[in-house]
């Protein structure tokens, strides 16, 4: 079976990987499709190559169908079709006893901490399984992580029908979070400065500005009444972004840290004292989150097919970062896992 | 009737005032106690020249007895002892009308915006009041609308009984927070660099560091089995704390921004995500915090004694400012407005 291999230095090789048969409380799957996340560019850009052991198959925006069952586990099926959780806490820290096992302090995340999905074949806990309905195409399956995300921090943002929600960010997981917060009620502007990404955000019918030609703080308070938005979710990563997130809240106003910062961005805490501002950080998903996603997906609540730009075969996974650190137009990029 | 006037320049100057008679809505106060606020150094040393419209009387902290009652107030008597919420929102903005008037868009603050204090009669919209115990100490009333500040402080932090509360700062308002967390039943830890402080507050029986000789993050991680706190709250307004109160933080807890930020702290984004922290702005305080307030006051439930430095006259007002501004260990003075 094949498996491309993460070998640190921006490499990929492919190669051959064992078939892994599952303990009692695991399941194999054959991988169909494996989408590339922001933190799997991380790892090939060699920013955590403390954490990530070399070489080491990486990936986890999967989808795919069961193949064999661990003697232990109850419920699942040989050819039902599934997607990942990929969370493997330790269910012993304070984290996981006060019920945040999502965010355990000693969580395995699998596909960075342990064999991911860029193979054919992935052997993984069975507690980290969703059911997807029968039909469901397995290329828009692999969407569904990244929309449990979304789904995560549109929830975590408390976001309410009637809302105004400013999504910082128009990348793919701020693209799916202004999907979801729209598909809850919520009147949604983006804000975005790649005119790619921004004509994209046009056509799914989004209100989407530069924030470097018009001023979103002043269209935020002429659309709001001169209250501003009841929702701000960052997803930038940038002190740009930080720096707007707190002028554009209202009074009592939620702010949600999605972006992973990369450095300590200055942040106006006054602004956090005058208006009585909440910030929120939310980070990967809990299993509700998923069933939302599978729901959203599955009935085709949201366009998520928009942001597929492509699908290629495993083979090329190294030519794919390649286009993306260079800036080519890709949005989220699918990797067929049986085809070379 | 006199009054101490803020003349600019870090002088004030005692002159004669006209005793107002109150407006339909309003009432007259004999004016007791007025103690010194952060915010009334603040105005002293200058930084808030831009508002407040010099010549002018400042003071909120108080204390007195009602003089004179409006035409249109009901409810109230010449006699009653009562303090003085000082906020006087526009009702229309925004936040008003969305139920947090105490955070007005426009808010006029009494004392800062309008007249004062520190004057022996003061004039004053009726809806600003609230009764106190006809037996109570004046001297002791003048403390509850900082303790008022510390409830309000305490319940945006949503703290419970057996909670961990760490509490960076020990002036006035961080040692009220400790006092008030404390009743509310949690275990507090306070953090601050002045010896005397932290000499009081081991007086007062709290644990109490200097985080310079003790590893804060270290030893509330002993103290929580490896968690972290429940909750933070943030009253130092220093760089040193903004980074500490994202460190000792436990996963899903809150961090409370209590301190004004005359600067933007850079700050540990990433820890919002890593451990889904919440940061909570928190200003002034709402009715329910004031009645809380005079609650606790009244009943002797919090030793805010032990925080009355100085009982000093009228006509001692410029000498007490130089004497904090030099860092004379003031914890709170309290002016007598009746004596020069």
């Amino acid at each position: 079976m094949l498996a491309s291999y993460y070998q640190g230095h921006k490499t990929f090789t492919l190669g051959d990987a064992p078939i892994v048969s599952p303990g009692p409380a695991q399941v194999r799957i054959e991988v169909a499709y494996c989408g590339i996340c922001g933190t799997d560019l991380h790892i090939y850009q060699g920013h955590m190559d403390k954490r990530v052991k070399i070489p080491q198959i990486i990936g986890h925006e999967m989808s795919g169908t069961i193949a064999e069952i661990g003697a232990d586990v109850k419920g699942w099926q040989v050819g039902e079709r599934v997607v990942v959780r990929p969370l493997d806490p330790c269910g012993e820290c304070p984290a996981c006893r006060a019920g945040h096992a999502h965010i355990c302090q000693r969580l395995k995340f699998l596909g960075i901490d342990t064999p991911g999905a860029f193979q054919g074949s992935w052997t993984v806990p069975a507690h980290t399984l969703h059911r997807i309905p029968a039909d469901m195409p397995l290329d828009r399956a692999a969407l569904i992580e990244p929309v449990a995300v979304a789904c995560h921090d549109v929830r975590r943002g408390g976001v309410q029908k009637g809302e105004f929600v400013v999504v910082i960010g128009g990348g793919p997981i701020g693209m799916l979070i202004a999907m979801v917060a729209r598909h809850a009620g919520a009147q949604v502007l983006l804000s975005e400065i790649n005119p790619h990404r921004l004509a994209l955000a046009a056509d799914l019918g989004f209100e989407a500005i530069d924030p470097r030609q018009t001023d979103p703080v002043a269209l935020v308070e002429e659309r709001t009444g001169g209250a501003g938005a009841d929702v701000v979710l960052e997803v930038s990563g940038s002190q740009a972004g930080a720096a707007q997130m707190t002028q554009l809240a209202r009074t009592r106003g939620r702010v949600v840290v999605v972006a992973i910062f990369s450095f300590k961005p200055e942040i106006d805490l006054h602004r956090f004292f005058w208006r009585e501002l909440t910030l929120i950080g939310a980070r990967v998903y809990e299993p509700e989150d998923f069933e939302r996603a599978i729901e959203l997906v599955s009935t085709y609540a949201i366009p998520v097919e928009s942001l597929i730009s492509d699908r290629r075969p495993l083979g090329a996974l190294q030519n794919v970062f390649e286009e993306i650190e260079a800036g080519k137009n890709l949005m989220k990029v699918l990797i067929n896992t049986r085809e070379v």
